[in-house]
């Protein structure tokens, strides 16, 4: 089965394509999606758009894994991830993907074994069991790798939504 | 100038198309793109993308205007609107328009001429102003007219974003 796990943002989404078969991990390809900060809204938003319906016509995932949207911080900044994230939603579903939302809890738990677990134990466990060269970079597309994990392991039970299933 | 107004939203988008020339309006076409709640968001988000630019493409519209999103009841329902407003904003860039946002009280400011007008000061403002034979319905259209008018009268001053330009 082949996951594309997503890290939604407006200035970073992060991504990873995993297939999961077998219970043995294969990492086909991960990065971000960035854009510049001097970029309107709307050309981010459409930036965002077609270089993820990209990777999805090359890599061809069967699901997608992606972060549910908790506003702690700020709540401009989560009202624009939150229209990418709209962005992401909208492209799986073209694409006729299932689709399954996790807590950044959920994710770590799944991947660390603890839901509390910094953000570096993540990253170094990703780097681990997907038996990578290094730690990916940005942040977002270990996390975004570690989503996919986590739709993987069996263990990692699904809150908010499980779309097209 | 033909404007296209929109009142973003999960279950509701109001839109409405106006031309606006030698400070005459003549309003072309409004109504409502709904989507069931039993329909999930994914799908939901798409359906909102292919009406609205199906609309847009009917009526060719130069220039949007969209209500800007304010959290005040209810943060998962704010997300939701948010996701919904990233389509609107990307299918606008999509078609190349000029958009514009305006917060709530700008639009009852420029259309009631008193910023903290009820609902319904604003929606029998509409229906004289543009001269329609009744109230538009539901109230999501009303507003999406109100936003256009907005838009069009020159002496609403611009908040957040103005892309395009």
């Amino acid at each position: 089965m082949i996951i594309l796990g997503i890290d939604p943002g407006l200035a970073i989404v992060g991504w990873g394509v995993i297939d999961y078969t077998n219970t043995r991990f294969r990492t086909l390809a991960y990065g971000s999606i960035q854009t510049p900060a001097g970029m309107e809204t709307p050309a981010r938003l459409l930036a965002i758009y077609r270089e993820l319906k990209a990777i999805i016509a090359k890599y061809k995932p069967e699901q997608m894994a992606i972060e549910e949207l908790f506003f702690t911080k700020n709540i401009t900044t989560g009202i624009r991830v939150a229209e990418a994230r709209g962005i992401v939603l909208m492209a799986g579903e073209e694409a006729g993907l299932t689709m399954a939302e996790y807590t950044p809890m959920q994710v770590k738990q799944a991947v660390v074994g603890y839901g509390l677990a910094e953000k570096q134990q993540v990253i170094a466990l990703v780097t681990r069991i997907l038996n990578l060269p290094a730690p990916p970079k940005p942040d977002d597309t270990a996390d975004a790798l570690a989503i996919a994990i986590c739709h993987a392991h069996s263990g990692c039970s699904r809150l908010a939504g499980y779309y097209n299933k």
